[in-house]
């Protein structure tokens, strides 16, 4: 089959769950997903990924321990393994995340209704 | 130092070259590189890499040997291993690329003025 494109925006139409990221693309042993935000996350790590985050539209601020860093549509920020952080979003909001397949969501935080796995192929 | 954001279009305002992709972060063994494109690229392939593009602003073609396939704004493709591959821009494109940290812009290309190396970090 010819290589085909991705259209981001029609991925994000076609679900409406929050924090619950989608699997889109594949490069190498990374996985490229879609994921709708609103309200907060839990706070977590990652101790051997690193994990970007690039905003495709809305915004949404990454708390971390020690700074808060807001986001904005075009912007994005690499959050470096073993760094605790907490997403939060105060409208919903449209982001790609970017990192090795198989990383959970919910990182080392303990199981809850906001872990998601590691994001189903859409 | 606190986690930095990256706001992508400052690094694209940055820089005035094409066909020079400049790496604004990395994510584990991963590069994020911006690069602007126009023209026509040469024909080459990555036989170890996947190569994924995301139209930042703009829109360009990415010719393989057997399907053209047009990319518009907020459009992405995986180039996977092996497959050959030439973007062309009929005007200026701004271009996100995702791939292993090392690859050269132009593959198994012969080394003409359109090689940029593995990319300037910026």
């Amino acid at each position: 089959m010819p290589v085909q494109k991705i259209a981001l925006a029609e991925k994000f139409d076609s679900f409406n769950e929050q924090w619950s990221p989608k699997i889109v693309a594949s490069v190498d042993d990374f996985d490229v997903k879609v994921v709708k935000i609103e309200g907060e996350f839990v706070w977590h790590k990652h101790d051997d990924e690193d994990e970007m985050f690039l905003v495709i539209d809305g915004a949404f601020d990454m708390h971390f321990r020690d700074n808060i860093v807001q986001l904005n549509q075009g912007e994005m920020i690499v959050v470096p393994r073993g760094t605790e952080h907490k997403p939060v979003a105060a409208n919903e909001c449209r982001v790609m995340v970017l990192e090795k397949s198989g990383v959970v969501n919910t990182g080392d935080a303990a199981p809850s209704k906001l872990t998601a796995g590691t994001g189903e192929r859409i």
